[in-house]
């Protein structure tokens, strides 16, 4: 058995990961309904792979994949691996009585996972399809908040009476043996009433004595996680505090599941993912959404810089003759809006990330937002000197050089500041701030930028 | 023991991480030199949180409470988890023996951790502090590439024979509790040239039975991980293949260290905070930067952007006779602009995430790209419609509105094309896409919507 489970990986470029090149031979075998030929391409292929796969060919290659390959290709662990939309295909491609092994070889909170965004018929027949005591415990984690820690935890847990010694409970794990989860790394003492109170590590129950209490040996730190917590707190707290896993707890502290890091390690990882979309004004968006759903995701968020922009040129309109008169402060606006923008967006991308860490608290506001204002001031002088000399040597009038200099300065500072306050405000209303503070700072960095650059030259120049 | 070790925590907006509740009573406590109530109000905190607190106060208060609680307030694991900056601030406060005793306490990943990115002085002082055989371990590690695996690793691995049993194993880690690392996922087993075979969990070896031979129960999906692995690849096969631990090996496949899930997670979350902020035009910054590093860090990002704002304008200069004649030109061109620059950035945001998680590839990239121009061209039409009913009835010209109408379209599809190419492109290059797409796309969207609008008005209007 072992042989051939080692496989140490040294393909050049791509180490891990999908490799593309079995893509052509995969057409070739499905044109051929060769089954026993892509059943040797996907075997050595981890669920994650196959998954990747599945997603990264056409429609018409991979509901012929799916309908050749039935359960051979698509288990449990592969519907758990795909992208919504494609795995509503992929089901759908898939024969009931396959659908039906496929889910019943899941752990609860991975058919959670997967049912949780069905519609509700699919998600009935999924459900139907399982034993009863699984359909409840699915029924039941449904009953918690989307995002939830009820939602992530799996129902699975090992525990044992504080009075135990490690001989017991190792003779309970190998009396049980059948019924352990595939993977746990604590056994987690409860009192009668099923409250944790504390947590082993298996190595410790390995390494110490039989005779030795467990209550003795207990991890520090213990933390037990509220069912109701959001997923991304909980996620915040196995970075913070290098957590393995966790008991899940209800309203009265009674051990209701536990949390394992390679499910937070997932929750953060798309928590971060959904700040880096936000940020660029994308929402939830994935490679394998249609074309009308990409475009109708986004036209919401262009709609809103629309009317930015249109604010932005209003304010342009009130200048319209001294633009007229000095063609050069047309020519010259847009530098002084972009850099505006640009040193707004470098505030805000750190203010956010800061928030999402929890690095920016009440504790330092006041000293980042100085920071940041003396940082912009000091790029602004710095963009002002470059810009002074540039315009001056452009169109030959100095005047035109002192205007850009001073509006560059101004909006450098406005641009520092309302990059960092804008998004510390929001976050404070309860609004999340990588995704609404965008149009806010690109409002003020244009409306500063323009009337700074405009209102000076007419001043001045007039 | 037990007791004092449960602690849930449900404080209501921050369930967890750091209270900055405790701020304010500190500084009175250091003011009075009170060591004992210092004692008393960091006792309860996890080394993560008192980490954050020396970063979130200022400079003077976090001198002081280094000063006056020493080796009380700043262990091992408090350094491990100090920013960079802040953290030589902290090992400069501290008294010689106190390092030494702190450093001592680490695992020697941690170590590594700790010193690698340290001046040559400061990184002798503290490897001089460690024991011979750590000290030639943390050595060893700093010969391999930064962020290769060989940083990442611990070198505490708990190996065993491959024909050995579990009661052999289990009797094995009882003789030596000792030296077993504080946490550890699997066994490994090993071949007489020290060549790991595959992996037995910790879960199966508690519940087989004694004479179970380890061979027979290994896990599935075993993988090594080459010593000289980029970090990055290592934390997207933690998190594509859903590994908790992973055994490092030399070039000639001999046991060298094991890599945990939670190093992964921690790589993980810098790389996206890496992509995060290097999509703003920020390089590697933290709150607790000093304001000139800042400043310096964002200038040069600002100064690319000057280059492509200024190309910008020498396309609007080359109409200048036009914007004289019109200038409703000049007040509606940032608006086709701003709106090319926006869905680039959305493009753009989707692209470097997608290659990022290996979800963009060479089997998809046609298709992907497709799918952004339609996507472009749609919002385009939507955007010119609206635009051609604002602009008509902003300047009762009928054929401003056709103008911008078209532009509009001409702007959204190359903004989207060059946003989805231009971070493929990079990345075929070996440049990170994360870090340079920015200024390409922006210099893409601005020449084509100004080129486009004032060339169309040109041609149109005059």
């Amino acid at each position: 058995m072992a042989e051939d489970t080692t496989e140490t990986l040294e393909r050049d470029e791509e180490s891990y990961g999908l490799d593309i090149r079995v893509i052509p031979a995969l057409r070739d075998v499905v044109e051929a309904g060769d089954l026993a030929r892509l059943t040797e391409v996907l075997e050595p292929l981890h669920a994650a792979d196959i998954a990747d796969l599945l997603e990264q060919v056409d429609s018409d290659l991979r509901t012929a994949v799916v309908e050749l390959g039935g359960g051979l290709v698509v288990d449990g662990d592969v519907l758990s691996e795909l992208d919504d939309s494609i795995r509503d295909e992929v089901i759908a491609a898939l024969p009931p009585d396959i659908l039906t092994d496929a889910v019943r070889d899941l752990e609860s909170d991975d058919v959670v996972d997967l049912v949780e965004d069905m519609e509700e018929p699919q998600q009935a027949a999924i459900l139907s399809a399982l034993e009863d005591a699984d359909r409840v415990a699915v029924q039941q984690a449904l009953s918690y908040p989307d995002y939830s820690a009820g939602r992530l935890m799996q129902r699975e847990v090992v525990i044992a009476p504080e009075h135990w010694t490690v001989g017991a409970a190792i003779d309970f794990m190998r009396a049980n043996a059948e019924n352990l989860p595939e993977q746990f790394y604590h056994l987690i003492l409860v009192d009668p009433k099923l409250k944790p109170i504390g947590q082993v590590t298996l190595g410790r129950i390995l390494s110490a004595p039989r005779e030795t209490r467990l209550i003795d040996i207990v991890e520090d730190g213990f933390r037990t996680i509220p069912v109701i917590q959001p997923e991304a707190d909980v996620a915040y707290a196995f970075n913070q505090y290098h957590l393995i896993s966790a008991p899940v707890v209800d309203d009265d502290g009674r051990l209701v599941g536990v949390i394992t890091i390679d499910d937070a390690m997932i929750v953060l990882d798309e928590e971060n993912e959904e700040d880096i979309l936000r940020l660029a004004g994308v929402g939830e968006e994935s490679l394998s959404d249609r074309v009308l759903d990409v475009a109708r995701g986004r036209f919401l968020w262009l709609f809103v810089n629309l009317m930015t922009a249109i604010l932005a040129s209003v304010v342009i309109a009130q200048f319209e003759d001294s633009i007229a008169q000095i063609v050069a402060l047309a020519v010259l606006m847009p530098i002084v809006a972009s850099m505006g923008g640009n040193a707004g967006t470098q505030s805000m991308a750190v203010a956010v990330r800061a928030l999402a860490t929890r690095d920016l608290t009440g504790s330092n506001t006041r000293r980042v937002i100085w920071r940041e204002m003396i940082a912009g001031l000091l790029n602004g002088l710095g963009f002002a000197l470059i810009m002074a000399v540039v315009a001056t040597l452009w169109f030959g009038q100095p005047m035109i050089g002192v205007v850009i200099a001073m509006a560059m300065v101004l909006t450098l500072v406005a641009a520092a500041v309302g990059g960092i306050v804008i998004p510390i405000l929001l976050e404070r209303l309860g609004i999340d701030p990588a995704l609404a503070s965008g149009p806010f700072v690109t409002t003020v960095t244009d409306v500063v930028g323009f009337f700074a650059f405009l209102g000076l030259g007419t001043v001045i120049l007039l």
